[in-house]
């Protein structure tokens, strides 16, 4: 941690202790006990998966990948972190780093994992743990009401929160340039998944999602999951969609190159999804319904449709017969901070549900903006068959230019995605230019 | 698939039919329901952590990563297979491939999760199911007796899984070489770890278990988990414990290199470790003890640091004492399969228990060796403060000579370690040569 952001942690460690202060009196409880969580073994077996520190516990402790942590927050006390450190040759025992943070802390130093005893009041006790656990220390076991209160605190970022979303950016950054030049020397898709990792300085385990490196009509499939071992022989495309974890907070950026296959459509749709994007971006600010920028998303994608004459109808009948749809069926963004799909996207302010429109329901942010949110804007233009298929039968298909997108077919889709602060006076994008 | 491996795996399935036959009249069932299992959840987010396939689902069905599958084995019946294949544009569906086996499984494609409906008679489920759904099948969760029996069908490895296992190895080969080269050229453990995947042509989350890079006095943490990013300034030693899976099978090759500053007592100690390791290695055979093979380690270890003056005392003596189980105290090695510490090797052949000896708790191959079992054989020889300190304290220290000791300290430690299957003359080991 740099000096300056070891200052606005500390910061950050003072608002946090009087929210929690508020959110608990308002709730009736003497403390809660947040628990970092530890991984799991696979089934039948003794090796673990992957794993991810609880997300209340980060918010205090920076240390992403802390396991058997528990912390224990009371009013008018200072935080307490029973820290597990076994003595275990077989694994390095982790260290407590020299930052500021850890004198604010009372810190106990255990050896064998399992939660702290409890004093006498009314404690919660939030994170991976059995029902049995919390009963045996006296405690509830994540009360819905106060997970969501201590959720909404995880809306608007601190200035410490910021920054890390900022560095993460440029890590990440970095390790999307260097996939770029990965595919442009003819890379496997495994290939530009470890430039990537290299350069962003980082192990698969250590994303805040799996990164997806989509090569070709794999660009078109939204959550694509593996990494080819093959070059492919034509290249059209390359979908890049991948983080960085710091000290918890996740960048999210997304990025798509045209191959030296690629059609000039391509390249057009890349260049209009691009202005899309920006144009969105130019115009967020604190007020603004995220649901309406979504719906001004599609209709944006529906003039960029016809003006590269994949579709014949106007943009108000691409998006109302659904074709704007089915060529991106993704929500236009989401909440971002120590999770990529950060908490309380779909709620209000005081906790009640505001689920996603009808039309949209992977829409995961469906609350009015406020400054200090982090979010992605992220807009797409893909070739999904299955969306497609059923248009293609219906009175809809016939304004649609079917050779056009079997052209487009094998570059697969399209997605540029920024990470954006909103501020008092507008927006901050956290993302490096090109 | 290649078509020699094809073969093999169709006897292979012969031989598990007519095993499952006998081992579910024994245990009075009509069948048993297998199930793949499935990636879980992080707690109170959307992202899943990494997975492994159940392993006996993929005694049959040659496919690691599979998900949400299920295999109904009936004895007379062909094998049932519920491949899961759902309707989804944001993943890339699986599909099967074009195999062999394929045509030997009745396969019923579905696009719901869960099992399959279970005809009248006795059946159990095995694998990570919670009890409620065997309720609701009818059917027995977990059985201990049977999976046990199971178990034991796993601990001698056919043709075709002995094939998989030396592709595993030689795949896994080229990973140790480019990772020797990335440390020669001054990589950080980081680097190394990437040159390893790209080599041997695999993603971390895809590994057998999470690959062991430590340079320096890493190399003395036995489970050692982490990559640093930072390359270290003195070059003492690197140690690679790292394998691969080939249609689910493992290799668990470690090998370690002095770097540029080693010392020359290193460089002695990894000539003599591997040595000790050729020596062990062509005494292997069926009938042998493996508790005998480790203890003889250890003496072989004792004479070893007697050689290199670490100890004063007698190869025995430095056994009797401790000092050898403090220069090394894991296991000689383990059964190697579906799973890197496979099923059963703390068994006997009837499925009664057979722990390690008192002085060896962490022996993970307690029985003795029959033809076809496939195991690791890794001794090793490091610097433990945690273990070597109780002996500075007490009579045995005068036996060690600590100014050696504390120069080998930043070279961390040494581990050896081939795959090597046992056959009905000796052995065969599937690791390649140097």
């Amino acid at each position: 941690m740099t000096p300056a952001l070891a200052t606005f942690h500390l910061k950050h460690l003072d608002a946090l202790e009087n929210a929690y202060q508020r959110v608990l009196d308002e709730h009736g409880y003497s403390g809660v006990l947040l628990y970092s969580g530890h991984a799991r073994q696979h089934f039948g077996d003794d090796q673990t998966a992957s794993f991810a520190t609880y997300g209340h516990f980060l918010h205090w402790v920076p240390l992403p990948g802390i396991e058997h942590g528990w912390l224990l927050i009371r009013p008018g006390q200072p935080p307490l972190l029973h820290w597990y450190a076994p003595q275990d040759f077989w694994h390095l025992t982790p260290e407590l780093p020299d930052e500021p943070w850890v004198e604010r802390f009372r810190i106990e130093s255990v050896t064998e994992p399992g939660p702290p005893r409890l004093p006498s009041g009314r404690f919660a006790v939030l994170g991976d743990v059995e029902a049995d656990v919390a009963t045996a220390l006296g405690a509830e076991c994540n009360p819905e009401a106060l997970t969501i209160a201590l959720d909404e605190l995880r809306v608007r970022k601190s200035d410490y929160e910021v920054a890390c979303l900022r560095e993460a950016n440029a890590q990440a950054w970095a390790g999307h340039r260097a996939a770029r030049e990965a595919f442009d020397a003819g890379a496997a898709e495994l290939d530009i998944q470890l430039a990537y990792l290299a350069a962003s300085r980082q192990r698969e385990s250590a994303v805040p999602y799996q990164n997806i490196v989509g090569v070709n009509h794999h660009a078109g499939v939204l959550h694509y999951q593996h990494y080819d071992i093959q070059p492919v022989r034509k290249r059209y495309s390359l979908l890049v969609d991948a983080g960085h974890r710091h000290h918890g907070y996740c960048a999210d950026i997304t990025r798509t190159w045209a191959g030296c296959d690629a059609s000039d459509t391509f390249g057009a749709l890349i260049d209009g999804v691009t202005r899309l994007q920006r144009r969105l971006i130019a115009s967020l600010g604190p007020g603004q319904s995220f649901v309406a920028l979504h719906e001004r998303m599609h209709w944006e994608l529906g003039h960029l449709l016809a003006s590269q004459e994949l579709v014949s109808c106007s943009a108000d009948a691409a998006v109302a017969q659904g074709i704007t749809y089915a060529f991106c069926p993704h929500g236009l963004g989401h909440l971002l901070g120590i999770q990529v799909h950060d908490v309380a996207g779909r709620r209000r302010a005081d906790g009640t549900p505001l689920p996603p429109p009808a039309g949209y329901p992977a829409l995961r942010l469906t609350r009015e903006l406020v400054s200090g949110m982090v979010l992605t804007v992220e807009p797409g233009c893909y070739v999904i068959p299955m969306l497609l298929a059923p248009l293609r039968e219906g009175a809809v298909g016939r304004d649609i230019d079917w050779d056009a997108v079997e052209a487009l077919a094998p570059h697969g889709g399209i997605r540029i995605e920024d990470n954006v602060l909103i501020t008092t006076e507008g927006h901050d994008d956290l993302t490096p230019a090109v």
